[in-house]
Formats: structure tokens, C-alpha cells, sequence
């Protein structure tokens, strides 16, 4: 069970000075399509385990479905994504406005934009911006430093801006999306060139922020939690340099570490 | 600032054995509704500051403005949270069926349920379950031990339903609501009642976890988190105990504390 959501992924690691390439295992982001009455009804991203129940609470939280009676088959085709659902009854009018919609897992919700506008926007990063493992490992440390807020009710998501250098700007926001339109909203109306900056993130890269970062033009991407799959492959396809799990000075690149200068350990 | 992104809230505490009133400061939630050319566009959960930065960095990343010069002006309302925009061009087509949706605070994207349906499925608790504070810990602990994955990548919710004594089901998923909807199927799929259990979280209590476990049926929601102000005022409204930050033998009830059996504290 645990292989179905987890993935091994191909990484460079930064530990102690240096950088080699290594694997480690990444949370997987299941794209899971619901066909209600043979009609498309909605796609779940998820961690693909337990799909029977999830598509059945899923109906029922959205009250699709209101007792176990009103459905009639469910069928699971994992390999191709798919869960066929007949019910009892015909959907609900007020149901036709969620077809062909893409949820997102950090909130099983809807994101209409997900696969279609999404596409259009988020752009492949043309960023020729390099940064040292040191800038890296600094600019988390400042977003820490700024996070006292976090600190304090472990509520907010923080984000920054930076050049890893002397420019520098914070954001805090209950929502991970807002924090950094925040961000991208302060460029845009000081006509902040954006591409040589990288964002950092407190949270997790998640496919979802990985586009953001793609439409707000960044070619480099820091985070100190996990990255999972589906993120890191987006990240290799949009030239994007994707780092995570910034801490004690080390730390892992998923895609395109070319971006990250290879200094040698100094010889004691 | 930071006056605007906190708020008090009266709480009570369970500490060393007793438990009393105090109070602590959470993150609100503020919803802030977007009018662009005089329609309603969308309306985002967000931390209130910097409004027009996240507007202008929300329109850009949707694709609604290319470029500064798309926007005449902005104004923040932010005394009845709105937002009145207005671009030099007429808004695209394709974005008109995103009129009128409240999007989350979690992704900064659409539910268009969030109020409308949500509201109808979404019942007041009418649970009688009672918890001593020992199984309150005991839970938290419980869904902590089965949560190795989440040690492992730091990328994966957990969620466990429990009466607080044998019975105790847990799930883990890449989205918070995903995790949430597997435990609610898998009692489905069985036919357990819902009402009598507790619902135990591993990430922080938004407004929509709370309208989730509204929807679900449960009384009390646990969690190791803070809660958002929003999520404490549903909670209070829906007649749902919200318990938060359980660290260490101590937690914070946040809502109908009746449910939650006093222990004085042994004497010495």
C-alpha cells in the first residue's frame, strides 16, 4: 500500500559542502477522474489508496449521494484513473455546473482553471539565474527569522521574494495561493523584474504551487518541506530548479540543479 | 498589521490536569469578494493585509491581466471586504462561469459549494458524546504512532476516526479534504454510526475542515494545530467541540467545552 503513494525519485543532494546524486521517496499525487452516471463529473487529486471510500465520501460530503442506498456500483480503474459511479437516481441539476473540473489536494476542491487556463499560463522558466548553496541556505533562514507570526499560532503560511542577495520581501497569509499572489502582486505594481528571483516557501511544493511559481515567472523554487512527484515532474518539464528540505545547512534539488553552483567541500 | 491577521479569542485550557478560561490569539480569516468591471469574479479566504497586492497578484496568476497597463484601478473596501477593479479591457468569456464562487483559503481557489451547498449539507451537531481529557491525548498520540509516512516525506495529511476507547480508523492523503472523505466512505461502506465519534486531524482546523466535519456528522474535531477564527465561530454555530494544539498532555478547547468531561487535578 504505501508504494502506491509513495514514488523513488533521482535527486542531488547538498549535505556538508557537497553535492551528489542520490534517491529518495516522494509522496505521489493520483489524479483520480469520477464518471457519475457515465457522465464526467469531477477529477480528485489524491494519494491513490483507499479509492473506493474516497470517491464515496467525496459524493456524500458533497451530497451527491445522501445514504449508502442511492448508489448503485462503484468501480475503481486504477491504472487509468477512472472510478465509474451509477446511482439509484438521475445527478441533481444543480450538480451539471461541477463537470470537467480539476480538483486540487490541498483542498479536494475545485480549481477549474487547473489543466486548461493553467496550461496557457504557466509558462517554461527562460531564468538564467544561478544561486551558491550558501544563498539558498541563507534565504531560509531569513524567511524564518521574518516568520514570528508563524512561530506564534502555527496558522500562516509564509513566502518570500529574493535575488539572494540584498532584495528581499516577505509575505504572510492563511492561504499558501494568496501569500504568494501577494508577492507577485508587489512585483508587478513596482515593475520588479521577476525572472533572476527565486521563491521561498514555508510549505510544501505541491503541483498546484509549482504552477504558481511558473506563472509568476520564478526559475527557482525553495521550500524546506517535501516536493511531491507530480511537482518535480512539472518542474523538470518548466525549466524550473525545485529545492526542498532546507535545513541544517543541507539540502535536496529535484529538478534542474544547474541553477545551483557546485562548490567543493574545503579540505580541513 | 498584524493586529489585522490576529485575533483574540476566549478559549479553554486543559493544563497539568484542569482545565480553565483564558485567551489566545488565532489567524483570521477574512473573505474578500472581487468585483471586476462592476460583476463579481470571486471571492478569496485571506489574511487581511495587503489586499491589493494578493487582487492584483490573484488576477495576474488567473490570466485576467497580462500586464499593469490591463488595470484602470483597484479599490479596497475593506470594511465590508470587497474589492472593486476595474481593467481597461472587457473581461474574457471564458472567465464568466467564475462569477460568484467563494474560493479557499487552502489552495486560494474555487469550492464553489463552499456557501450554497455546503450551507444545506452542513448540520448542526446534535451529538451527546462526552471525552475525558486523557482520551483527548490518547487519540492525538494514537493518530501521531500511525503516521509513519508523514515522519518519512513531510508530505501527507492524517486523519483518524475514533469513539476514543477500541474502535480507531485512520487514513493518510497528499489533500486534507481526500483524507477526511476515505474515513467518511469507509463508514459508509459499513454502515457506523458517525455522531457518537470523534474526528482527530493532523493539520490545522480551517473553515472548511470544520464544514467538512460538519458534513461527516461528527461533535468533536481534534487536532495538533491552531484553529482559524472562522473555523472557531462555525464551530460555535454548528455545535462542534474544536479542540486544538494537544502537545505534551495540554490542549485548547476552542467550543462547546461541554463535551469535554472536567478532571480536577490530582492533589500532590
Amino acid at each position: 500500500m504505501n508504494e502506491d503513494i509513495l514514488t523513488n525519485q533521482s535527486i542531488v543532494r547538498y549535505e556538508q559542502g557537497k553535492l551528489f546524486n542520490t534517491t529518495d521517496h516522494y509522496v505521489t499525487e493520483f489524479p483520480l477522474t469520477i464518471m457519475v452516471n457515465g457522465e464526467e463529473f469531477a477529477t480528485v487529486i489524491c494519494s491513490p489508496n483507499h479509492l473506493e471510500e474516497l470517491v464515496l465520501g467525496f459524493l456524500a460530503s458533497e451530497g451527491v449521494i445522501l445514504k449508502n442506498a442511492d448508489l448503485k456500483s462503484i468501480q475503481i480503474d486504477d491504472s487509468k484513473g477512472f472510478a465509474h459511479v451509477e446511482l439509484t437516481h438521475t445527478l441533481d441539476d444543480r450538480f451539471t455546473y461541477s463537470t470537467k473540473r480539476m480538483i486540487a489536494s490541498c483542498c479536494g476542491k475545485s480549481r477549474e482553471f487547473y489543466f486548461h487556463n493553467d496550461a496557457a499560463i504557466a509558462k517554461t522558466s527562460m531564468s538564467k539565474v544561478t544561486l551558491s548553496p550558501l544563498q539558498v541556505v541563507n534565504m531560509m533562514t531569513r524567511l524564518q527569522s521574518a516568520s514570528t507570526i508563524f512561530k506564534q499560532t502555527g496558522g500562516l503560511h509564509n513566502a518570500a521574494i529574493s535575488d539572494g542577495d540584498t532584495f528581499f520581501e516577505h509575505r504572510q497569509d492563511i492561504g499558501r495561493h494568496n501569500a504568494l499572489d501577494k508577492l507577485y502582486g508587489f512585483c508587478i505594481q513596482r515593475h520588479i523584474p521577476i525572472r533572476d528571483k527565486a521563491l521561498i516557501f514555508s510549505g510544501r511544493i505541491s503541483s498546484e504551487i509549482l504552477i504558481k511559481a511558473a506563472k509568476i515567472g520564478v526559475g527557482i523554487i525553495l521550500s524546506k518541506s517535501a516536493p511531491t512527484t507530480l511537482a518535480i515532474t512539472l518542474a523538470e518539464d518548466l525549466n524550473i530548479t525545485a529545492i526542498g528540505f532546507i535545513r541544517d545547512g543541507n539540502f535536496n534539488i529535484y529538478s534542474h540543479p544547474e541553477r545551483i553552483k557546485a562548490v567543493e567541500a574545503t579540505e580541513d
